[in-house]
């Protein structure tokens, strides 16, 4: 996710306590070196571009001279340190090499003209260097770390006198996910096999020392991927180590007023983004909830259910006078892409479910004072949403002044329990059934939705939606799942160019979760 | 230089105790920093491109984001390694910095398009770097080695949120001259002054751990381009060690049969070349003479006599049964560049001086026999020149079975003594009075009519040439003496572009030489 919101007056907060806790849980990362499995030619199909075997493999002894070209193929997505050997051949070596590297999660990463890139996102995130070495022979050990399957090097010269052989190329990928931890799944469903075995490497590439959002754009920690990535990790990797490190990071490094911010840089040194979204600093309190209930960590609870309580008191300002949250004309609220999408009732919802979940905290906590709170507002934000935000005749959650009919809107409603499972059933078939107004578009949504239908009991259209949509993504190629997936536009960037879309990302990875929480009996 | 010229079933013949004496001499840089002097615009100026002091100058704290550019220039130029801050402006860094560094000797090579270069010279000698920086701030040390003046920094991308600004930039100027060992000139001719300023900064610009042809190009020692600089080493830097260790590389790293390579590389480890020239060959005979000359330093010149011999025999199987070098249709032989120049005669002429200069290394070494020797080469090839290569009726002499008439021709028939001083006189005179067929086009060659016309005393005449050749690169903008410059045509390269000539070259440093042995008294 990538996009500007900056709040006024910013400054970070720092409990240094929380950040010592969380910089100590910093784990090692485990390193694997991994070789390509081959080489492939990339040409056109349809609008995208599809990888094929080269016709003739790749001739590890053929020198290359300028212009010279290969495409390496490392069989599977990768997230890693790359290194190669360079050997010249033919007289010694007269000029430097200059080299052209190319990193791709799909083939059009690799052979779409990307020079004429001007979307809004950094072009600073496609995965392209330009290398002189000006002495060969060389191991050439590149220090960025790259998100790649495919790696095309082009020599664009070398002199005429002589020439280059490209040996021993390998990535040392690293991740902080232990498969040694992972259980055998039970069922014989090979498309359940299949989804569980692509979200587990999406997990597994963005757990690094923090769980990214992509480990391609933007390698870093928000919030409300941290959410659904943590809820995957307790039925998968169980790294809960990692967990509780994000969560000290986020409790200990605020925005004003305590606020916890909509995701976290790590380097130079750990900073909160000046960022926030009224459903990401909710989630605050959804992630400690799950943690707890995950963990029985009752240290981690204590010590940072006033950070939780926090993000609910700041919520509850922005309450209107009918006890319904106010929407704003700004990108505030998170809840999913997608261009018109009103927020106003997907916030109450959310505001809703959290405060549902700290009131739950609140009794672990044995706090009843702020369990009795946490029910005043439960009951007063579902009257209002329902008095003012439900449309009888239209039988949908209506948002903003527009009484706008999304998809969000209804799943985050039923999430939030807001009516009882007859009626959420009622309203989840009328939803699929009509299809009205604004649809989902990213897989951060489809969870929401499926979410919803597993909390309803419609476990059939659950799989059904998850085999559709995520099977979608393998069916088109998926190594690891996207960041964006719109069967109806599958060529879609919100970013200007589909290159710096994000081809793992975390907040696609759960059908690991469902399956084994919900399908793996 | 940089052509191709590979001598067949090339391999290398190590002398060890050479090769160590050599490593030995490796002499530690003296390092300066410095700092740009302020920014410039550059602008298309007639075919070419000027820099002028921007109108405002760079505002140190100007932050830069998408296409932010600034050209900074060091006042002179520079061989080293630069570096420089980036300190971010705005919300914390949410994407790499992405960065363009072009690197200019001269103006053009900042501002020239040169995407389409597809010149013979490889296209790794651009000094262009696109450059991801992962967190910023951050001082990033560049780890090559560039030789400009000028530098543009573009910021090609950051991301909407932040900014950077550019700041503590600096160059870390390197050579092994030493400029404490000058002696102030006594002249106030403020031209010669100028012209030996100016070949002191190419000399000390030149100046690494051997004595490199260009910094920006081709960055090695080659024979010819040694000759030079250490005839005027010894008049200016008197980094008599610096020779020493150039000569025992050439001796302990030769070709089949122990012929001196036309030149040498450093790294990964010191290599002969397997490009070999009649002439430059040869001058290993010219460098160990003069070097004994300015050093008495007889071990040296005992132990490397053998090695010069050498050349003398290989040279003198490429007689013909006249007793005239013989002439080939490759690039066998250097003299100058230009398309079309015969070098036969001036290969008989080279061979001819070379045989003096042993005669020369006899007599210091009390041999006899050798001296004995060489004097018979000298005479048959002075009869066979005069026989064959005059054309009296013409006045100069000829080359090739054309018969081709050039200045290269007649130069070194000079340089070589063939006849006396005053039928030498009448032949420079007549050569610029006739001005008959292949012209000059190189520093080296000017270089060459410059000694002729001081050893035949018309050092008036050198005086003028000396000003109007090296000083119309002053007045054409030169900071430090140019590879080519051709008057005729100024924006001339062999190589396919300007951007790849190099604008510091060793064998154009010599005006100092010539200003301070004739003209300084």
């Amino acid at each position: 996710m990538a996009i500007t919101n900056k709040i006024e007056n910013f400054h970070m907060e720092v409990n240094g306590a929380f950040a010592d806790k969380a910089q100590a849980l910093t784990p090692t990362l485990l390193e694997r070196t991994v070789s390509p499995v081959g080489t492939v030619e990339i040409t056109p199909r349809g609008p995208d571009y599809a990888a094929a075997p080269a016709e003739r493999g790749f001739d590890r002894s053929l020198p290359l001279g300028r212009g010279g070209r290969v495409c390496l193929d490392f069989g599977d997505h990768q997230v890693g340190y790359v290194s190669f050997t360079l050997t010249p051949v033919g007289s010694p070596p007269d000029a430097p090499v200059f080299l052209r590297l190319k990193f791709g999660e799909i083939p059009y990463e690799i052979a779409a003209d990307l020079s004429g890139y001007e979307g809004e996102v950094s072009r600073s995130w496609i995965q392209e260097e330009l290398l002189h070495i000006d002495v060969v022979p060389a191991v050439v050990r590149l220090p960025r770390r790259y998100a790649f399957r495919y790696l095309e090097v082009t020599v664009i010269d070398t002199s005429p006198k002589y020439k280059v052989v490209l040996s021993g190329v390998t990535c040392t990928a690293v991740t902080s996910a232990d498969r040694s931890a992972l259980t055998p799944l039970k069922t014989a469903d090979p498309e359940l096999i299949q989804l569980d075995r692509v979200s587990l490497k999406t997990m597994e590439d963005c757990m690094q020392t923090v769980f990214e959002d992509g480990p391609k754009r933007d390698r870093r920690l928000w919030l409300g991927d941290l959410r659904l990535q943590a809820q995957t990790n307790y039925m998968t990797f169980r790294n809960n180590g990692l967990v509780k490190r994000c969560l000290y990071l986020f409790a200990g490094l605020t925005q004003n007023e305590g606020r916890v911010g909509a995701c976290l840089f790590l380097e130079p040194a750990p900073q909160v983004d000046d960022t926030a979204l009224f459903d990401y600093s909710l989630f605050f309190v959804s992630c400690l909830h799950d943690y707890y209930e995950a963990t029985g960590d009752r240290e981690t609870l204590a010590e940072l259910a006033p950070t939780a309580r926090r993000q609910i008191e700041l919520a509850l300002r922005e309450l209107d006078g009918r006890g319904i949250v106010a929407d704003r004309d700004t990108w505030w609220c998170f809840l999913d892409w997608g261009d018109g999408l009103n927020k106003q009732a997907g916030a109450q919802a959310v505001l809703i479910y959290a405060l549902k979940q700290a009131g739950q905290l609140a009794a672990w906590l044995e706090d009843p004072a702020w369990g009795e709170q946490c029910r005043g507002h439960i009951d007063r934000l579902t009257r209002a949403a329902v008095e003012h935000l439900w449309d009888e005749e239209r039988g949908f959650f209506v948002s903003g002044a527009e009484r706008q009919v999304s998809w969000a809107s209804q799943v985050w409603f039923v999430l939030a329990g807001v009516f009882g499972r007859k009626e959420n059933v009622r309203l989840l078939e009328r939803l699929m059934e009509e299809d009205p107004g604004v649809p989902m578009v990213t897989p951060y949504m489809y969870h929401h939705f499926i979410q919803a239908l597993m909390d309803s009991g419609l476990k059939e259209r659950a799989v059904e939606y998850l085999k559709e949509y995520w099977g979608g993504m393998l069916r088109d190629g998926a190594d690891t799942f996207w960041e964006l997936y719109d069967p109806r536009d599958r060529y879609a960037s919100p970013y200007g160019s589909r290159a710096v879309n994000s081809f793992c990302h975390a907040w696609s990875s759960t059908p690991a979760y469902f399956i084994r929480r919900y399908l793996d009996s």
